[in-house]
C-alpha cells in the first residue's frame, strides 16, 4: 500500500456479499484497485466484473470461457499474492476455507464474510491468523457491530446479544411451521441475501452459525453469548462491558455499510450512496428473547460450537444438505432441523482436529446426512416427528 | 498516581453527584484516595464524609463548624494541589466554574458533572484544558454516552443524538403546562437528582444546556446536534458516523455509572453494586422528536448556544432565576421560558468574553430576571401570556 491505494482481491465476486463488495469499491476509484477476482456460477458477470476492474489475476469456480489476457490463478495463489492488501472472502460455503488459510499464511489481512470457515475451523483459523500476525476483519452485520462497538476498548467483555430478525416465521406456530414451503422461506422480510443464508435464517442456524462465529473472532465463551430478536433489524448487535455499560452499533439494514467498514478500516469514509438510518422512521426498537424450543437448529447450533472439535463442521455439512432438500422439496422446513440433529448424535467427534480431520468430518456428514433423507423417508413424513423423537446427547 | 492509586479531589461531595461518586469510590478502595472535599449546605453530612475519609483538605460553603485537623482550603487551592490526580466537579450552579479553571490551568483531569460551566464559558474552559494539556472527562450520562461511542474513533462525527426522557410532562397540553405545580414539576419520572436539574429536565432547558456542553466537548456545530425524546431512559445518547454507521451506548439510569466511567477511565472496573441493564424487560425502545414549539426552553437554549458569546451565560443566570421563582410559587410554569426569552432579548451581546465580561453578564442577567418578576407581574399573570408575546430575534 505504498501509494496509498488498497490492492484488493476479491473471492466470490459474482455473489450478493461479492458484488456489494464491488459497489464500495467503485465508490472510491482513487483509495482501491481490484488486483484479483474470483467468481462463482454466473461467468457471464464475472466476464463483466472482469472487462470493468482489468483484474492482474482471475479465477472462475466454473472455469467458464472468457477470454482475458490476466492471469487464471487458483484462488489460494490470488489471496497469498505479494501485491495484496486485502483479501474478501466472499465466497459462500467451505470452498473459501482454503483460500482463506493461504491469505493469513502469507500474513494478509482477511475481510471475511463466509461463516463457514470459522464455524469449521475456528480454532485453525484464529491460530493461523495469530502465528502469522495477519488479522480477520468480520463483515457479517452483526459481528461488524460487535467489533465497531469493541473499538478502542481494553476491557473484558461481560456479555454479546446478537440480535437476529427472527426470520419471516419468528411468530408462527409449530403446526404452521411445518407446512412452510421452500418459496415462503426465501422471502427473508428484512435483508437480501442468498438461498442459503435466508433458509438458515428463517430457521435461525444463521444465528447459531454466528454464535461460532462470535466465540473465536471475540474469544467469547458461549455462555456469554445472548440472542435477541430484533424485527426492526437496526441494532445489529451489542456488547454489554464489565461495568454494565452496553454498546450497539445501528445502521440501516444494507450489508454494504459493514462492508464498507471492513475494507475501508481504520477509516470511515463517507459515501452517499449508501441510505442513512433516520430514527424518527423507526419509533421503536423491540427485543425479545428467543424462543429456543421452537427453533431447535438453533439450540443444535450452540451445542455443537459449544462441543467443539469437528462437531461444529459436522453441524455446517448437515445444515447445508439438509437445507438443500428442504430447496428441492425433499423434506419439510421442521425436518432440517432432525437432518442436523440426526446427524450430529451419529457423529465421533475428535477435540483439536486437524484441517484433514475436518474435512474428512465434513464427507462422512454430507453422506450421512443425504442417506438419512431416503433411508429414513418415514421420519419425515409428519410434521415435528423428526425434532420430536430424540433429544441430543453428544459424546465426545 | 506513582503507587497506583488515583487520588481525588471531590467539589460538591454533599450533592446528589458527588454522593454518587463517593459511592463509587467506597467500592474499589484500593484504587482511589480522597484527599479533598469539598462540601454543600449540607454541613452534617460533609462532617460524616470527612470522618469516613480523612482528607487532607476539606472546605465547606457554609464554613459550618467543623473541627477535624485537615486543611482548610479553598476549592481552588483544592483543585490544583499537586497530589491530586483527579478533580471530581459536581458542584452545582456557577460555584464550580472558578475551581474547574485552576483544575485545568493546573493541567489536573477533571471529571465534570456541572452542566453551567461549560455553557457559562464553554470557550476559555476549552482554550485552557488545550494550552494546559488538561482533560476534561464528562460525567453526565448523554455525555458520557457519547464519549464511550467516540472510544478508540478517528473520523469526523456526522450528528450526535442526544436522547430526553420527555420529562413528567411531555404529553401535556399547553394548557396543562400552565397549570403545573412546583411539586409536580420536583416528580421526575426516571432520573433521582436536584430540584435545579428536575425543573430543567422538565422545561428541557436541562436538554439544551446539555447540547451546549456537547457543542463544546466534542468540537461539534449546533446544526448536528438533534434531540430525541426518548422515554426509557436506556440508551443515553447516540453518535452518526460519516459513514451512516451509529452507535449507541445503553445502560440502567443510574448516575453512578457514567460516574465510574469518568473516575475510573481509561479501565472499565466491574462493580456489583451497580444494576444491570436487562434488555427482556425493557422490551421496546421508543425515540420520537422533540416539539420545540411546545418546550420554547429548549429552543432559547440552542439559539444562546449558536450565537454564543455571553449569551449562553446570560441564558444560565436567567434560568437560574427563573427556576427558582417558579419553585417559589412566584411564577407558573409556562413563564420560566418568558423570563429568560425577555432576558435574553434585553442582553447586549459580546463576542469571545473575558471570564470578567462573563460574570458581569450573569450578574446582569440574574438581576434582570429577578426585576422582571417583580415589574411585569402582569405578564405571567396568564397562561402563555409570557411566551407568546415575543418572537426572539437576538442581535450581538
Amino acid at each position: 500500500m505504498a501509494d496509498g491505494i488498497k490492492k484488493v482481491a476479491i473471492l466470490g465476486s459474482t455473489g450478493s456479499i461479492g458484488q456489494q463488495a464491488l459497489d464500495v469499491i467503485r465508490a472510491f476509484p482513487s483509495r482501491f484497485q481490484v488486483i484479483a477476482l474470483a467468481g462463482g456460477k454466473n461467468g457471464r458477470l464475472l466476464e463483466e466484473q472482469i472487462g470493468e476492474l482489468h483484474p492482474k489475476m482471475f479465477y472462475s469456480l466454473t472455469k467458464a470461457d472468457i477470454s482475458y489476457e490476466g492471469k487464471f490463478s487458483s484462488m489460494e495463489e490470488m489471496a497469498s499474492d505479494p501485491e495484496v492488501d486485502l483479501v474478501v472472502i466472499a465466497t459462500s460455503g467451505k470452498v473459501g476455507l482454503s483460500p482463506t488459510l493461504a491469505a493469513l499464511r502469507a500474513g494478509k489481512t482477511v475481510a471475511l464474510a463466509n461463516k463457514e470457515i470459522l464455524v469449521m475451523a475456528g480454532e485453525i483459523i484464529v491460530g493461523e491468523a495469530r502465528q502469522h500476525r495477519a488479522r480477520i476483519l468480520p463483515i457479517d452485520s452483526e459481528h461488524s457491530a460487535i467489533w465497531q462497538c469493541l473499538r478502542g476498548e481494553r476491557s473484558k467483555i461481560q456479555r454479546l446479544l446478537l440480535t437476529a430478525s427472527g426470520g419471516p416465521f419468528y411468530h408462527c406456530s409449530g403446526t404452521q411451521l411445518a407446512g412452510i414451503t421452500a418459496e415462503q422461506a426465501l422471502e427473508h422480510p428484512v435483508w437480501k441475501m442468498g438461498r442459503k443464508v435466508t433458509i438458515d435464517s428463517a430457521t435461525l442456524m444463521n444465528k447459531g452459525l454466528e454464535a461460532i462465529e462470535a466465540h473465536w473472532l471475540f474469544h467469547i465463551p458461549f455462555e456469554s453469548i445472548e440472542i435477541a430478536i430484533h424485527p426492526q433489524c437496526i441494532v445489529h448487535s451489542m456488547v454489554e462491558f464489565i461495568d454494565g455499560s452496553v454498546k450497539a452499533q445501528l445502521g440501516f439494514p444494507d450489508m454494504r455499510l459493514p462492508i464498507q467498514y471492513a475494507i475501508c478500516y481504520p477509516e470511515r469514509l463517507s459515501n452517499p450512496v449508501l441510505p442513512r438510518l433516520d430514527l424518527s422512521k423507526t419509533q421503536s426498537l423491540e427485543f425479545e428473547f428467543v424462543d429456543y424450543d421452537k427453533f431447535p437448529c438453533l439450540k443444535l447450533a450452540l451445542k455443537a460450537g459449544n462441543l467443539g472439535g469437528t462437531y461444529p463442521a459436522v453441524l455446517c455439512a448437515a445444515d447445508e444438505v439438509a437445507v438443500e432438500l428442504f430447496l428441492s422439496h425433499r423434506i419439510n422446513f421442521v425436518d432440517i432441523a432432525s437432518v442436523i440433529e440426526q446427524t450430529l448424535e451419529r457423529h465421533q467427534g475428535i477435540r483439536k482436529p486437524t484441517l484433514d480431520e475436518i474435512w474428512q468430518a465434513d464427507a462422512w456428514a454430507m453422506e450421512y446426512a443425504e442417506r438419512l433423507a431416503y433411508s429414513h423417508g418415514d421420519v419425515f413424513g409428519e410434521p415435528n416427528a423428526g425434532i420430536q423423537q430424540s433429544s441430543l446427547e453428544l459424546t465426545e
